[in-house]
């Protein structure tokens, strides 16, 4: 693969990604939007049915892996570098773009996050924070505590990834990215509780920078002082299981 | 494919989206039905399904587009227009004929949408409106941006779609239709907050019309002033998602 | 196949489907369940996976039809009458076996179906009507329109079934039974809001008659005038589908 | 399979089963929690692709049974016997090992389970019993009734899993670990309102001991009198579906 082709498949299937799961935080926790308050089991399948679509359509281009620790794990285990710029370079602009196109697809939604501007009766007319649409925000906040959840649900991704190649069949009948996407909403269900798992620093740091900066009404805080564990931690966790598959594979 | 297998595959294929798409708006929405207020992860996987029964039917004869979006970016891609106006006929024959099937399924519960007849405890008694059974309704009513809403969630429709046949052994092993309704899911789940993702002009403006002349009580508005938005949204995506392929893959 | 591996392959399968959809309504309508009210998509799921676990069990005995309706389809579009008598007897060995290993399963929660009995705080302790667990129950009592959704949502399940069998790869890389699994999924979602879908004659019927005989307390009615109407719907909607498969395909 | 590969991929395996399954436990019921309170779906699904994530990755070092009543079975319908102690040494270690990691993951979750110290606003300040991420516990106490429960759910598992491999094309497309999967979460929607479906005598034991010996703040009993169950049970299930398909198929 090109690195031309690299940049493109991760640029796009990236951006396909994090629209769907920002989205799906904006559907989800957004006033007027039709799935309010629909729960945890919505935006767990909401992010894994967005890297169905993001990686399905990046992989003829890239493979599709939109998310560095996945392409750390794999140059652990591979022993290969040279393009790991080409991909992290590519996951970070979708990233941002994917954020993007979010604010735009809600855009209605976001102008009306104001005080007492509420269309739909019996509504809340208080603002909500929106910095959970684009990034992380941990439930109780404790730095190292959050960093090993982390790690450990970004391992929980990487291994089985690295692992899933190896399974007979699975990828010749093209089913391989449908496992990987039912394996993130799994680990939304599971490992997402405390920190709303970031498993990717991209995601997380992207979307960061684009909420510092879109003019959104009562956008409140982009938390910077928590901006490095969403990335520290799954770089460590990616590399972990790299480690661990290159010893055990 | 000749143009009548293509016709009878498309009018089959969409009466079938149709029937699981409005009928689970149906059992979501309206009184007297065991899913009532089951929420936004029932209204998705219907949908999501509805592609699925209606494409995989509709694939040996047409290939199962069911949706002019997807026919205009194929066409777009491909150059190839002269089968376009059977698809998009078939199409919209097949909306209507799903939204009158609907009607029929719940046709008593349609019957029973008047004050005060519940003949179960505890429900509300006032009419629902009821055609966000048949068609859209945004949250919030800005033209502008529920325009480009539905063009966002249509392009992140059609483009993975033209890209998923790209990826090896996923046409042979004959998932691709399973992949595409989970691709349905998601944009249900992360990008119908805003609007209800019409993302299909035939689905929004075949069932309004049907909507418009079925006799059933207290139905409210089939507000064909909104009508123009989720036929020209799914075209303008549609169309681009066809250019953005072209030029990146 | 031989008649004997048609009847154990359909007792078997039958069986295993109704354990898991008899389960699924015991799960969510009974007190002191751990999976008490947790509505529609539970109930769907449950109804699905119970299609995918008995139909994968029996598929390499008797093809796993595991319903009348879907065996007369397939007679009126192959025009093979012979066999239907052993799978039809074996679907209903199985749906009332299948029905009485739900009781078992739930036997505690059955026996604790009494007034004031409750271990749990704060629980109801009035008793539920246990039918709804076994057999459909319709929303609205009105045999016509009751008929013509058992009738609608039968042919939705039966049609694609017939047509599913056409897509290349389907069938040779065994996921043709998952995809008529989530089918019924999404006939749940969609179509199961009137009557709770029996589709399915012995389904119903064969639970029936168990129920009518189980020493369960406070059982309530087993409600035989209705019980025409799940055996008569699908009959007609299966052999609908029959026959709009021949014309069509 | 050597008896290494054998070990190391069913600890690997069992231990990202059993992480996935009591962290879906902890999202759901531990406060602090952003999956606080999301329901039955919600374990389901997170058991079931615990499932899937555990044995996709356990498959190629061996052949990912993570269930000594998935190994009995097998043992039972093939007589070989002599790798059994190994599969299930390792499923053993491997759940320890998973529930130390579901501890760590929700390490701040469970230190804040005491009373008072409430970071959310709105919540309950009482803690919650803990016994429940870890092992399973009965809503209706009655250990004939109990056992019986779990071993029909676990024959449920087992024999589908048996016949799983006769269906043609579903090995060799990779999709067999999916199906299993989904047979899990439909067990779990089904069958495990009564009991919390242990179906799996390692998944319990396991636990249950890491969770006597862990310094969870107010964890409550660990429950010995009842651990006999969730491990006879299954495997009365296990043998009892291993008999059933030698005389069946």
């Amino acid at each position: 693969m090109s690195n031309g082709d690299i940049f493109v498949g991760e640029v796009i299937g990236t951006a396909i990604l994090i629209l769907f799961g920002a989205g799906v935080c904006a559907a989800v926790t957004l006033r007027y939007s039709k799935a309010r308050a629909s729960g945890w089991v919505v935006i767990s399948f909401g992010w894994g049915f967005g890297v169905l679509a993001g990686a399905y359509t990046a992989a003829p281009l890239s493979g599709g892996h939109l998310n560095p620790a996945v392409t750390l794990g794999i140059a652990v285990d591979t022993g290969e570098w040279d393009k790991v710029w080409v991909y992290v370079l590519g996951q970070f602009v979708g990233a941002m773009l994917g954020a993007v196109l979010c604010y735009l697809t809600y855009f209605a939604q976001f102008q009306a996050n104001v005080r007492g501007t509420g269309t739909t009766e019996g509504t809340a007319d208080e603002p909500v924070p929106t910095l959970g649409v684009f990034s992380t925000v941990p439930e109780i906040r404790n730095p190292v505590a959050n960093l090993v959840t982390e790690i450990i649900a970004t391992a929980a991704l990487v291994l089985p990834i690295l692992a899933f190649g190896l399974t007979e069949g699975l990828g010749e009948s093209g089913t391989l990215v449908l496992i990987v996407s039912l394996l993130v909403v799994g680990i939304g269900l599971s490992l997402g509780g405390p920190t709303g798992y970031a498993i990717n620093p991209t995601r997380d740091l992207g979307p960061r920078i684009v909420h510092t900066f879109l003019p959104i009404p009562n956008k409140g805080t982009s938390d910077w002082g928590y901006a490095w564990i969403p990335v520290a931690g799954p770089l460590i966790g990616g590399a972990l299981a790299g480690l661990v598959y290159n010893a055990a594979f």
